[in-house]
């Protein structure tokens, strides 16, 4: 049996800190390859991934893990209580940067994979995907490894990401989707002027104000069968201009949109545009924005693949997981491009923070439930 | 005949940037004492002030003018074509800081008073108040003489302001009252949170958009007889934050409003904690302001005073000078409260700019027309 915890204690010791390898992927190649993997590293742009495959390539039934090494930076040193790279255990709950997200879930599919293999080497494959670039941009993470498997000819039958999934209690929850992310950077300009004479001047603020409040008083939608109501929230609002007789000359502001699957970003930009147009028009103030789109909103629609996730959790925990599309986004908003994909994992509650810990009985569950998923999936 | 223009240029060349004296009251005191005024410093919080009286005090026909000596700074020296305290004379102009606001003024009614006593002496009495202290807060000078007086039986019958009222022609304009102005300092407060799960937030943005939508979009009024439009003009909005998914807890936005004899400062108080309230009844967010009142508006009903400035700016210039009610403040609004008060100088173009400067012809015509009101008054 491998020890999911003596392993996220030696992964939290890598100070993989992203897009830094750390050592945490060498060990884990090294593991692999004794089981009996195929390991190949994918690097791209000074980022380094793995890839690793038991069984045949192309085999009809392989199973996919997706994960991910890297760290969020560990903040200041001195708010710690523990040293976040040193992978001590107390109080039950092992500690250190990455211990939630993800080394954890790293070292759980990968204990159960490897064991699988050995004790009941499966008819089909098994494929890890581990990446060390999730936490940055992600572009050359997660997407080089799926391009690489595409010029490869690699390819999962579904895979499940390992990223923690449970708000509070071990098991409640999975993730089926999740909303797509945009945001919109609004600038409004005008003509300056002295606000004395307002007549002589053009302001921008009134009229990005009057966006802004028809923004965020618009109902996107009411949430639909797997999704809440898509959401915008209006995170930033600036003229800089500290003197009150002046009126400014331009202003900006942003908004953060979440959407469900009920919209895709190229609709709402759309949206935007029509409104910005509107109070333009209203005003005679030129209001103009730029978009980031950090993913589009998908779905895995519940079927083979979530109800083996639920079967195998409450055996292991007796909790039925909710099949959920809240959160941010995560790099399964990349591998639903390329077959069925369910995110699980253990309880994130103290992911990014300082100490962050995990219960250590939690990661030998996390195992167990991977475990019973790949014995189910090739039984 | 006392020549305003060599008198402006000496007072030039003092260094009497706010609040500072640089010399220039010292100047004024000499020269009114040898002419038979008699002079009293008025210092108050390390603010000088001038106070000169010819004639019996108490006298039933007491002829005041009120200017000030101090100067704004020069700015950034590198952008000056000339030594701004140089007082160089070329192209027919007189250059430098306060040649327009306001030491060509003072000199002109400096100058008109002196060789009035001298030449033709009136039954009744002439008095200069001069301040250091207009262009910063001005609460020591003009106020500090007002108070003096008060305490010590002087009082005046009207009151001439000599600051540029002009636009773009000499003659065109004198001042009659002023706009108030305040300014309202808004805070919007919710709770913070992330931008993926805005209802565990509550966003201050969007409610303070809302508010100053309105505020901007209400109309006041539509002028009076002798007003324009009271106007109120957002000259700000921020909120400090960067990170596009962070609801932020707090922003602030400010607006100035200008208003004329239609409100008070108390009664658009009411207004703005009216609209306030509404706002954050609508959205859950706490909305406080404060304010600061720069002063309110008034008016010196067209009379006896403003026709004498009428009749001699006709006489000397050609030009009818219309009576307005616009621009900024100035020192008239605390004299009002003590005799009729109107303000008549010269073009106020390049006033606080770069370059500043006054045609010199400008000065002899403004005292010529200051030496006119001052024979008509005691006719
Ligand atoms: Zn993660
Ligand atoms: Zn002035």
């Amino acid at each position: 049996m491998t020890d999911p915890v003596a392993l996220t204690a030696d992964l939290i010791r890598c100070p993989s800190v992203t897009p830094e390898e750390g050592g945490a992927l060498d060990l884990l190649q090294d593991l692999l390859t004794q089981a009996g993997f195929t390991c190949t590293r994918v690097p791209r742009n000074g980022i380094d991934n793995l890839f690793a495959r038991w069984g045949d390539k192309g085999a009809a039934k392989t199973f996919g893990f997706n994960g991910h090494t890297d760290v969020v930076p560990v903040g200041d040193l001195a708010d710690w209580t523990v040293d976040p790279f040193g992978a001590e255990v107390k109080d039950g709950m092992l500690w250190g940067r990455g211990a939630t997200d993800m080394k954890s879930g790293v070292a759980a599919f990968a204990a159960a994979a490897i064991d699988l293999v050995r004790d009941t080497p499966p008819d089909g494959a098994v494929i890890l995907t581990i990446t060390g670039d999730e936490e940055a941009d992600g572009v050359d993470g997660t997407c080089a490894l799926l391009d690489w498997m595409d010029a490869n000819g690699e390819a999962m039958s579904v895979c499940l990401v390992g990223e923690p999934t449970c708000p509070n209690t071990m098991g409640e929850m999975m993730k089926i989707g999740r909303r797509g992310s945009m945001t919109a950077y609004f600038t409004a300009e005008g003509v300056q002027g002295h606000s004395a004479y307002p007549h002589r001047a053009k302001n921008p603020v009134p009229a990005l104000a009057r966006l802004v409040d028809r923004l965020a008083s618009h109902e996107l939608d009411q949430g639909t069968q797997h999704f809440d109501a898509s959401t915008l929230a209006v995170t930033g609002f600036d003229t800089g201009n500290a003197a009150n007789n002046v009126i400014p000359a331009k202003c900006t502001a942003m908004a953060n949109i979440r959407f469900n699957d009920t919209h895709t970003s190229a609709a709402l930009t759309e949206w935007l545009q029509a409104e910005a147009d509107k109070v333009a028009a209203e005003t005679g103030i030129q209001i103009t924005f730029t978009t980031k789109v950090s993913g589009e909103s998908f779905l895995t629609p519940p079927g083979q693949l979530s109800a083996l996730i639920t079967k195998s959790v409450e055996a292991e925990t007796g909790v039925t997981p909710e099949m959920s599309t809240t959160g941010g986004t995560s790099d399964a908003r990349y591998v639903k491009d390329h077959c069925p994909v369910v995110e699980f994992g253990l309880v994130g509650k103290t992911m990014h923070q300082v100490d962050e810990r995990v219960e250590v009985a939690q990661i030998e569950q996390l195992k167990a439930i991977y475990a019973r998923i790949l014995q189910e999936y090739f039984a």
